[in-house]
């Protein structure tokens, strides 16, 4: 597959439908603004959904898993079986994103992109496996050009399988031991900055864990020396990140808002938005993980605009930052078409 | 109906339950504390409902409404039918507050304790008329012991409601043109502050009109020369601020978690804690409103403790921040009773 189709240009977001979204909002009874938030959330997804009044019935969630070599520095606090033994969780519906996807009725599929070894067929995982785990990217590419190239195409693949089963948002999500480390060092790459503005503790690492792991990204970074998003994913990233952002950019070809997880998924988003910045339109962003960097990797993606929706100290990863705040987006949409508006209701206005 | 009842001895939260609850939570598949304040929440719901794993499937909304002398002085930019209005509203399904319990599968219940006029049966409203709307705060008491009495009553009876219905949480909602002077003129006498530091816009008054009301919310403080909660609301309150902490103490006694809406359930739920201290264990403060003193009464709800859960710009009241954060209660309670363990699902620990 060529990269060609990340470059096809996205739909524009609906102005018309934007501007009847706004004129039954101002119908309903409640006074102008008081939904806050929430009313400019219904007016987007109108927008982005190109009617009036935007659904979240059928909402898609695609969790990425995939290993990384950089775990041999001694990056994370988990061992990487762990990658294999949460995809078989994840099959059996006991992971925490399995059990939010079911709570809210969305579907939730798991694709594997790499674990190190192969694993069993498992219930709802499919095997899209690019490689067994990434290269250590503190000492060589975390991946080749043929990798990079199937992992961006399992993300296109996956969001092709949500647009044709009609899916009104899409949320990726992402599964790997020693990721946050990857993630950091291709977020340090797009944004252009040191390893210490976005180096936290992941799952679990002490202050000299911290300094140690900004210290290897510091080296992987002057090892790679690169800038450019694809570049960046290949040098730094991993088969998941790849995975989310190619989902990002093809959700959004289809017409599928993307709702962005936490540290992981953000710099995925990031590395997508800048391969193609018409991206930022179809972009909503769940919460604010307690990872200190994703703080700097939403401004990033807002580039001045909403602010994530939660701020709750999540810092699980798999897609849950944004199964937890998806009720929001279902609150918005269900107040915008099911509120009565002043005329139907026989209520006075101000 | 004696008052005694305020100060019955609340039940202590279940240290046991807590303790339960903490020890299945360092199982469940993640990384310890990845979950936020969502753990933090599970634990207090696990302590205040008793059981290692709170559930939140039976939830009663009540929305209490009523009248207001004080909009004589013109303080609200609706008029005063309104309240009946947006009665009707909520019987026939499309307030806020009634899509949006819909969307959550909770009970919704409707009591007027107020209005100018007498209204025709309504379904799901329960006739609980304390007077014809309350007296004009700014120039005479709000109401009569006797009608104080009775509001604070018309609480206890829909916790006992909620509680006989076996709710695992209570959540209170207003609706009453002209309430946030009375909220105002109400939290101004329980902080011992001026009016300046609560009074703001409500549904929509300018900057003008804000200054306007707070000159009255003065003159109202300076007439009743005020600060025991009783007396407070009272002087200064509405049938529906009084019914609103009657509600929040009896569902307390009858061990019902409150989730607290917005500015003018928080000034209830304040009088309600000023009168029984203990109430402050049974609080959840479900959001931040735009109304800019509502900072102000979180704070002394929450005493040191944790902040709201959402601050997403609303400032509806009918209870409907309260709903709009219930999906994130729910979230943390299925995903701690729902979630494998590490060893349910075979993971491997850090």
């Amino acid at each position: 597959m060529s990269l060609d189709w990340l470059h096809h240009p996205l739909p524009a977001p609906s102005a018309a439908a934007a501007t009847a979204a706004a004129a039954r909002q101002a119908q309903l009874t409640k006074p102008a603004g008081a939904l806050g938030r929430l009313e400019a959330l219904a007016l987007r997804l109108a927008a982005l959904q190109g009617v009036a009044c935007p659904r979240l019935e059928r909402v898609r969630i695609v969790v990425f898993a995939g290993d990384h070599g950089v775990v041999a520095e001694g990056v994370s606090a988990y061992p990487q079986v762990v990658t294999a033994e949460m995809l078989r969780n994840f099959a059996r519906g006991g992971a925490a994103i399995a059990v939010l996807a079911r709570l809210w009725g969305a579907t939730l599929e798991v694709v594997n992109v790499g674990t190190v070894a192969p694993l069993e067929a498992l219930p709802g995982v499919l095997d899209r496996r690019v490689g067994a785990g990434t290269g250590n990217l503190v000492r060589e590419p975390a991946m080749s050009a043929t990798q990079l190239d199937a992992a961006l195409a399992a993300g296109f693949e996956a969001a092709e399988r949500a647009a044709d089963a009609a899916a009104q948002l899409f949320i990726g999500g992402d599964m790997g031991i020693g990721n946050t480390t990857a993630a950091t060092a291709l977020g340090c790459a797009l944004l252009g900055c040191g390893a210490a503005a976005l180096a936290g503790p992941g799952t679990g690492l002490d202050a000299e864990g911290v300094r140690r792991k900004a210290r290897l990204v510091d080296a992987a970074l002057a090892r790679a020396g690169v800038s450019d998003p694809l570049d960046a994913l290949r040098e730094l990233g991993g088969f998941e990140l790849a995975a989310l952002a190619g989902a990002c950019l093809r959700s959004a070809q289809r017409g599928i808002p993307v709702l962005v997880d936490g540290f992981i998924a953000s710099a995925a988003a990031l590395a997508a938005r800048r391969i193609n910045p018409a991206l930022g339109d179809w972009l909503l962003l769940a919460h604010r993980s307690a990872e200190p960097g994703h703080a700097r990797l939403l401004a990033a993606l807002a580039d001045g605009g909403e602010a994530p929706l939660l701020d709750l100290g999540l810092r699980l990863g798999e897609g849950s930052g944004a199964a937890v705040a998806l009720p929001l987006l279902q609150a918005a949409c269900a107040l915008h078409a099911d509120m009565a508006t002043f005329d139907e209701a026989g209520v006075s206005r101000a």
